[in-house]
């Protein structure tokens, strides 16, 4: 194997750095879910994280890492999510501008929450060409430093950190599943195994209809998607130059899930965990039950990424 | 103050047996919960307890001060809730036959919670009437141990368990809130408060259309509902000749709370705290943030009481 691109100093200055912004989130454990898969799952529940997605941690560990000079100006980001929160919130611990462009389409209780946590909304036309020429404007009007949500190298570390948690609770974990969006997850993720596991692999889930990773996984460049309509819409996006060599390296392998798995799997953990995860956050369940040969009597990691769910859209 | 008809000692004694068949339910808080209400609000998390409810510890507790004799012949309870589910499980942990009797229009999803707990259902039409002659029927054939699911010594003990682990964990608490149904909860809260805390007061909360505890406290006898139309379906009893005492003698006062802000705490915990509750588990955040005044500053214990919510009659 070639070199790791982060070493492991790189990630322990990590975890220091996000420590006090953060919560070290719980790890759960269900009877009726080890019973259902027949693996020993532990459930790192990121879902209780602030603003309620693992986002947190890359946002504001990206935001320490900018210069004073960068940090006076402020930060600007697009995303019609979690990240959009996530920098909003860092931002305003941190005494620093965040800029957030959303699409007019955006739902009001994304809107809401942005401007909750101060973070100064711009609203564009939902295309990809409207965003950019927003974000623009924006950067050469204030000299924001933009943070992508996803490949960004401090954004990975900052996701790293989830999971040294994770293998510092059970270190004997030999899997840790996590869902595959723009794979700024997926990469910290293996980041972390690879440097403080014992031999713990890392392994994606990803719905089939926005297969995008896999394919990437198998073709050796980055693979995007012609179809968008999953119900896990954290998981639509594709990976970048940043986190695709990371991926490529150090995860094991991406299991495809089918949308009526992700919606079984969505109720099994409301039902029976007690705990409000967001569809994204079902599909790593999903996946562990799927493939249950796979993972029969392993301890296995799942990353409950977000717990950010419209009720208004409960598909049960 | 007269004498506590429980006494320390068959507090300690109670947590010791049931101890090995309960989870030690986790304690949450919440920044954002805190801000709201103005207190600091820890919440005893009963819905992810075995079951999804706090009864398991009233109904395990139970079972286990039978004879042998009685064991033999099992037990019974009539249910269409959590109780119908607590002495199933209960019963199948500790080897012994359940018969619960339910209503004929008890929704499906409660009879196979039973069933898979191996508990033997027998159906009845929804009357009281018909209701007492199965359980009188039942006991003629089989000799089985009733079980009231709220107004039962053993039950109360059983249930005072989960309010010993708050105090322990939370020592300097200085009020605890719980929701009152048929009174077992709050009265095995009570007697928790009044023999381990510092000082700790306990406070009830009642939904306005169901108010026949805080009548019963005004009156000093037994009151009746004449409405049950409330969405916190666990709370539509009245209290018993068990539990009745207990709560004059501990419990300060009874909040009484409307429907729609039961219906704001549901959607304000499960958005914001990312955990699932039933509606009467919601019962106490509501009081909680009604009276702010009140509870300011203030170290204020929610008993979250259970979390078995049918997400098809989701209020928002």
């Amino acid at each position: 194997m070639s070199d790791i691109i982060h070493t492991k100093e790189d990630l322990l200055r990590a975890a220091r750095m996000v420590e006090p912004y953060v919560h070290r989130t719980p790890i759960l454990t269900s009877a009726t879910l080890n019973s259902i898969s027949g693996a020993h799952l532990y459930f790192k529940c990121e879902n209780f994280q602030k603003m309620g997605a693992f986002k947190m941690r890359g946002a504001v560990h990206a935001i320490l890492n900018l210069s004073e000079d960068q940090k006076a100006k402020g930060v600007i980001t697009h995303s019609s999510g979690n990240f959009a929160q996530a920098i909003a919130l860092s931002a305003q611990m941190l005494g620093v501008k965040a800029y957030i462009v959303m699409p007019e389409n955006a739902p009001e209780v994304k809107k809401s929450a942005v401007r909750g946590y101060g973070g100064q909304i711009t609203l564009c036309p939902s295309t990809i060409e409207a965003r950019q020429e927003t974000v623009d404007r924006l950067i050469a009007d204030n000299g924001a430093t933009f943070i992508h949500p996803s490949n960004d190298d401090q954004v990975i570390l900052g996701n790293s950190t989830l999971a040294k948690e994770l293998i510092e609770d059970i270190p004997q974990l030999e899997y840790i599943m996590a869902p595959v969006g723009g794979g700024g997850l997926i990469a910290g993720v293996a980041l972390a195994a690879h440097h403080f596991g014992a031999n713990c692999k890392t392994i994606g889930a990803e719905p089939s209809v926005v297969d995008d990773a896999k394919r990437s996984l198998l073709s050796g460049k980055i693979e995007y998607n012609e179809t968008t309509d999953t119900i896990a819409d954290g998981l639509k996006t594709h990976l970048g130059d940043r986190n695709f060599p990371i991926i490529q390296q150090l995860v094991e392998d991406i299991i495809l899930v089918e949308e009526d798995e992700i919606v079984s799997a969505l109720k099994l953990v409301m039902e029976r965990m007690k705990v409000v995860i967001e569809p994204s956050a079902a599909v790593g369940v999903a996946a562990v039950i799927k493939e249950k040969e796979r993972f029969k009597g392993k301890k296995v990691g799942i990353v409950l990424c977000g717990g950010n769910l419209d009720f208004g859209k409960l598909p049960f």
